[in-house]
């Protein structure tokens, strides 16, 4: 779904109105019966001979995703790969902002990055009071199980990982893990000896 | 494959030496009989009885994933996510290394950040010479095509591209996007209002 939308966005922009889902298909490099498949999972929303509508259906996937409205983000860890998530554009597209940001590190602590002051990591239960649903885990691997926990007691139940380390949560708090080192990992199986 | 690959070091870190197809599929929440077939398509590795020799498991994916020998990567772009990248203690256990860094950026050009010189992007030529085989892009998203067409040039097959736009190349040449945004973008699906 969050392919569909980026597809959905990323043709709107081009100046695309309606488009088929063998046009989608297409633009996404799949097939159109996988798309009209995943489509109908939740109630169909192309019409016959015209395809799809591109506005109304990344309204559509963005209810489902629950992007059609904004969600502030916590991020701690505000080292060179925060600074750069603090610095990144391309999340405001899909509602999300990083509102909070916190660090251990006392020569970081109160300073403005990219817009957002860093505090104090001890300090991280305000944000129980700051409507913030989602969190970023930017740390060293050895302090991504504290930093998870103190999230979750704050009472994230979304958090997107960055360390290496894999993190214990409860049941009812969804972790994406991005495991840079291993997505480059991939690479070379494609690629000839160089 | 690579999930395997993890599961293994991380399993052998732990002190594990072998292991059955159901304890390894538990450890990776997966189900034993989809191991057995992913592991049956490259030659089954397990004896019955035994399970997996986690050491030979290891050697055996390293091989099939050509990571049975060191990479050398060229990074382009050495912002606050190159840099983070630089810094990124992951990479080794895989045989990774970035050892070559450029940019446009005058005030970048000869500095040394974690023990790389970071070069300007006009001499990207070089890396021929290099015996580098894979690239990153971590440029902002306008001069990410023209990075790409340079390391093509250069001869580099594999590109992990972490810039929003969607570069063109032949087909020779293999891309893996990291999409932050998308990423973050699925968890408040999962996720009640806030």
């Amino acid at each position: 779904m969050p392919h569909y939308l980026r597809g959905a966005m990323s043709l709107s922009k081009k100046g695309v109105v309606n488009i088929s889902s063998h046009g989608l298909a297409e633009y996404l490099g799949m097939v159109p019966w996988q798309i009209r498949k995943d489509f109908s999972y939740f109630g169909d929303f192309g019409k016959p001979g015209v395809g799809y509508c591109l506005s109304t259906l990344e309204g559509h996937i963005r209810r489902i995703l629950k992007l059609n409205r904004d969600h502030q983000v916590a991020l701690v860890g505000v080292g060179n790969l925060g600074c750069a998530l603090l610095a990144y554009p391309g999340f405001s597209k899909y509602g999300l902002k990083i509102t909070a940001a916190f660090d251990i590190d006392q020569e970081k602590v109160d300073q403005t990055i990219s817009g957002v002051k860093v505090r104090r990591f001890e300090t991280i239960k305000q944000i129980e009071q700051e409507g913030l649903n989602l969190g970023i885990i930017a740390v060293p691997e050895g302090a991504a199980q504290e930093v998870a926990d103190a999230l979750v007691q704050c009472g994230i139940r979304g958090i997107m990982n960055f360390s290496s380390r894999q993190i214990s949560v409860p049941r009812n708090v969804k972790v994406i893990a991005i495991d840079i080192a291993m997505d480059l990992a991939r690479l070379p199986y494609y690629v000839p000896a160089g």
